[in-house]
């Protein structure tokens, strides 16, 4: 069982295939496509925003989600505190993409020497702060040392009754494509921050310029789980067919649902929702602010497809817009621009092996 | 909410406490003293091997654990199939010190690009091995790049009668004091394994020694869950009264349960099961051999307490071993010695947040 000479050297003959080749979706496809589900309580595992449980009739979510700094997260701008929250939320965040309810988080953290104890307990604070607004307990985790940097691992349960639960899979011909709030708004606040950080390193007695910043930053410093939008399609008695948050980008988010429901799909750029900072901003960026709502990630807002039929119920609520529809697998997915035109959709956004 | 002047940068006001100071225990102490379990359904949150979630009268397991290059494993001497397959043992363990069963696991990895795709598929073979052998479904989990080095987060749930359940907490003055398999055995087999990477070093065409130490190195390398304790305790008509795995030695486990449980205990240093290669190893390495067993961590067997009038049904069980009894908490938790010498027990295993 154990032969010094494999050790961890190379074997020059073996092939090596970089990761950077594949990226992180084409790496889950390689590592998962071996698995073979043996429970008969495990009714979906990989590939959609949770794994689903039945526990004897009742069904329990789970999800899970690294963050790493130098990666993930900048700590030269990001409160610790900021970042206990964001990384609580962004796992409640799966949950509602299932159309679930949190209920408990484990929190795993390894950290260099270089972090103290009121540093950890300053993220902890921004956790707790997390659960207690989502009403979410945290049951479990894990401390270690590391030999450099801040490693953060959430996995989180939730549940919901079977008839509720929203796959990814569920979209038809015909759907109409939803998406809740803004889009864009976090990716504009990233380059912001990217950008004082910039000054702040060539002259540090300059002060940061943040107002007029204030939405975008908050979309990146302190991002919500669309917890509410369950409650909200409940009060209109809409059950979404398929759904997903947005972690990656509008267009890679609805990639994952075509790919998963066997369809294609037409977005109309001009129905994005964009709120009015991002868009100014995004025009100091000389950036398009479609692009940056279809590329830009972590707006953790939710994506959602609902039957044609139901389009009256929804049309009048604010905070939700109808941005496209479901085509048949063979139409490919496109976007329509402003001028017309129609384009092919293609993932751009984060890819956490790409960077 | 955001303030470049706080950032990150220490305030020098502030007071820093070192994580070294108050280690792995007292971190978790300190981080998790402020939390209030919120819903009704959260049974036991931190403090126990899992925590225990009720899901409509049926109760879940959920435990996480966390493998750091560097820290916990060394790739010089551990192939990453083994690897693999450790990080997913180590959780299912977790599940059954609670006398639970494993049922799903999430797998989360963040690497530097020292990795190829075949070393990561290699290492998931090993978790996807393990998972095969324990009958548990891999559903899930998250990828990513490191700046450095290779971290694992695996978070397993498990599934257990409310009767079944075991605690930490419930062992009781005069409760008999058992383990099971044999102790000391992963930690010798560490020794074995630093020292053959020290020899390679001086002097890479030297060819390791490894005959004579395969049991030993294969509780290093290839620990098992002791998943089937819970089978033979049920035939055996015995529900233990308090249980957990080792996985920082016995004296750190038994001073875990007599902290949980308000008691003290008294460990005989002649009862400790031993392994005979185990035990000559020790002595090769000037070591002895039920301090091995007492400090050394990584032997996954499990530690349980039973009610005395459970003796008769257990004597004659050659896995499991009485090694002692719980006491009155004001007894306070001893050892005594071969030599009929008593002693304070003291943790002296392993503490990632010490190394």
């Amino acid at each position: 069982m154990y032969d010094k000479k494999k050790g961890s050297k190379p074997d020059p003959k073996q092939k090596r295939t970089e990761l950077s080749e594949i990226g992180e979706f084409g790496l889950i496809d390689r590592l998962t496509r071996n698995i073979r589900i043996k429970n008969p309580e495990t009714l979906t595992g990989v590939g959609d925003d949770a794994a689903v449980i039945d526990v004897k009739g009742n069904l329990m979510l789970l999800s899970t989600d690294l963050l790493i700094e130098g990666v993930h997260f900048d700590l030269t701008y990001m409160p610790l505190k900021h970042l206990g929250y964001k990384a609580a939320v962004v796992n409640f965040s799966d949950i509602a993409a299932m159309n679930g309810i949190p209920k408990q988080i484990t929190v795993s953290i390894a950290v260099s020497n270089r972090f103290s104890l009121e540093a950890l307990e300053e993220l902890y604070s921004g956790i707790l702060m997390a659960c207690e607004k989502y009403h979410v307990d945290l049951v479990g985790g894990d401390t270690s040392s590391s030999l450099s940097g801040m490693f953060i691992s959430v996995t989180v349960t939730g549940e919901g009754k079977k008839e509720e639960i929203v796959y990814r899979s569920g979209a038809k011909e015909g759907d109409l494509i939803c998406v809740s709030g803004d889009l864009g708004g976090a990716y504009i606040g990233l380059l912001i921050l990217e950008r004082e950080k910039h000054v702040f390193k060539v002259d540090p007695d300059i002060q940061p310029e943040l107002h007029g910043y204030e939405y975008v930053l908050s979309r990146q410093l302190k991002p919500e789980a669309r917890t509410d939008i369950r409650k909200l399609l409940q009060d209109l008695n809409i059950i979404p067919t398929a759904m997903i948050d947005i972690s990656d980008g509008l267009a890679s988010e609805i990639l994952h649902i075509c790919k998963r429901s066997s369809t294609g799909c037409r977005l109309f750029e001009e129905k994005i929702p964009i709120n009015d900072e991002t868009r100014r901003l995004s025009m100091d960026f000389k950036l398009i602010p479609s692009i940056c709502a279809l590329n830009g990630g972590e707006d953790y807002e939710l994506l959602f497809t609902i039957k044609q039929s139901d389009y009256e119920k929804i049309k009048e609520v604010a905070d939700i817009s109808v941005i496209g529809h479901i085509t048949a697998n063979n139409e490919g997915a496109k976007l329509v621009t402003g001028d017309g035109k129609m384009l092919n959709l293609t993932a751009q956004g984060w890819d956490a092996m790409k960077k």
